[in-house]
């Protein structure tokens, strides 16, 4: 091949292949032969491309945490108000829990989950994905502090990272088998703790 | 070897072995060479005693289960109070954020983390440990409510998988590299919410 020919794929595309991969599967288990067959692609162009499969777990993570955040955002602007953006968040973690079908929670807290902190590279984007999804969550808790939906003697700093912390807690919850009626009884508990 | 051969080791002791390396490493990441070198045993005397790398994680989770229950339980006993002892619970957490080495987090959550609903024979065991877990978390409830020290409006079975989830959440926020003070603000939001 020489330098100037063009790819023969979208890169674009074979990121989203890659990294419902690893959703999936995690980044351990995934093999290399997993993301050919998953992207449609040579081993040569793979790597020609990729690099390596921890490079593009790096760039997984980064378009993950740009799809959430984005999905985030809108949803926020959509929602009627600061509170019902979070209760919906909230909510759909049930409809999780009703699909039979291997849930595949959130990437990057997986991948924390996964790595702990053991590696700089990945532990740099699940901070700052966490940082990304956090943004939003305290743009809510503030708008629904405004709208006099949470309490606004709560530091809305603190109540940010607790709907971060019951979002990925529940997701645990519904991996290790948690019924509907159980993540409904904690989103209730969650919900009567911002009043 | 003989069949009545008694054994060379001692198999509580090399269980516990492979508990350390499957808690810190988790599953799939663990070879078989990693559990030889940590058990100090042959292949055949592996094999032989332990059937295969997924009976032995059985056993390790089965064992963890009845660890940390019997921990807990005792905690619970020896605490003031419910509240005393769920609090001492999630205090525990910002210990392990100001710890810069890795967290090992809860074996229990990590395998659901790892292998969500995919192999029936772990799913039961996890739900198992979470059952058991579940189980002191009530019973500190119940009592903390008894005493007036939680409100006991709320519904304790709620209250339970709350705290169950918050501590799963909080764990997996101390992996993706959350501050000390994070995690205090956290505890501080869910600690309100009990009263």
């Amino acid at each position: 091949m020489s330098i100037g020919r063009p790819l023969e794929f979208d890169p674009e595309q074979a990121l989203d292949s890659a990294l419902a991969v690893f959703w999936s599967q995690g980044y351990e288990a995934t093999s290399l032969q997993d993301l050919l067959r998953a992207m449609s692609l040579s081993r040569s162009s793979f790597y020609q491309t990729f690099q390596s499969k921890h490079t593009l777990f790096e760039r997984c993570l980064e378009r993950y945490r740009d799809q959430v955040t984005g999905q985030l955002t809108e949803g926020l602007r959509g929602a009627g108000s600061g509170l019902a953006f979070i209760e919906g968040v909230l909510r759909s973690i049930v409809a999780e829990a009703h699909n039979k079908k291997k849930t595949c929670g959130c990437l990057i807290m997986n991948t924390a989950n996964e790595f702990a902190q053991s590696d700089p590279r990945v532990t740099r984007r699940v901070t700052s994905g966490l940082a990304s999804f956090r943004k939003v969550f305290l743009e809510a808790v503030q708008q629904a502090q405004q709208a006099g939906e949470i309490d606004s003697q709560q530091n809305p700093q603190a109540l940010a990272d607790y709907l971060v912390t019951t979002i990925s807690g529940l997701r645990t919850m519904v991996k290790a088998g948690a019924s509907a009626a159980t993540v409904e009884g904690v989103i209730e508990v969650t919900l009567k703790s911002l009043r």
